[in-house]
């Protein structure tokens, strides 16, 4: 049971002390240099603590680009202790419930960028629908989606 | 000519690539973490380059604790390359000069904690009228001190 919980100054400190996996350091940005990055995009973002069973395991900040606009998701990571329990994929589709909220714009478009030489998190992100635009910026690719009408209940 | 500049997203960058000289990350965080703590403190603090010449040469963060109330001053650094020129001193100045203006509440009270083996630091904040208050907790001592009534000109 995987949920998502935003960062507070209640939480903030167990996110400090999340590890990356040796060699995943230059894939994606510690959550400490995540978080400094939500100071300055305050008004357009959200960073949650991933958590399972009331413990947090990893980490994941929702920002939207008003210029496109769309949706991004950055920094996602599970902590080196926690990983190969599918923790990722769960915490992939709590983002995506989130984000179908709208909680700042009206945009169906989901982007995030994944190196080129982790295909572990690409395989993660095409199995929820993410494909590859052609954009790209040195190492990283872009993946995105597009969120599909809500479903309602009859 | 020291001025401080608030934290945006046009400088966060830079503040990420000031270094704390050997032997001081254990007296004082580096800006990145001053950075994620400001996220979770965002509503009542306000992050600051030190910039001497149009160059940040540093970084200091002022936080108000409602709950005292006072401004607390968080971990203000010079670059390890801009230390020995005095700009420590103007920067203190300035903060000063900010925490006058009262921006988040009324309190005359400044506060901020040094490590016991910094005296660097502590001559430079009792330089500036700062004294221990006895207060301390493990290796940082409490240093305080009231503002004045703002100097009016004739």
């Amino acid at each position: 049971m995987v949920e998502l919980r935003p960062i507070t100054e209640d939480n903030f400190f167990d996110a400090f002390h999340l590890s990356l996996a040796p060699g995943q350091e230059e894939f994606v940005s510690h959550p400490v240099r995540s978080l400094a990055q939500a100071y300055v995009n305050r008004n357009q973002c959200q960073p949650f603590g991933i958590y399972a069973d009331g413990k947090m395991v990893g980490y994941v900040m929702v920002i939207y680009d008003y210029d496109v606009p769309e949706y991004d998701i950055w920094h996602m990571m599970i902590d080196k202790s926690e990983q190969g329990r599918g923790y990722g994929k769960e915490a992939l589709d709590r983002v995506l419930e989130y984000i179908a909220i709208k909680p700042f714009g009206g945009s169906d478009r989901v982007a995030l960028t994944c190196n080129k030489r982790n295909p572990a998190a690409r395989n993660l992100y095409e199995s929820r629908g993410f494909r590859a635009t052609g954009a790209e910026d040195g190492d990283e690719i872009e993946l995105a989606m597009t969120l599909g009408p809500r479903e309602t209940e009859d």
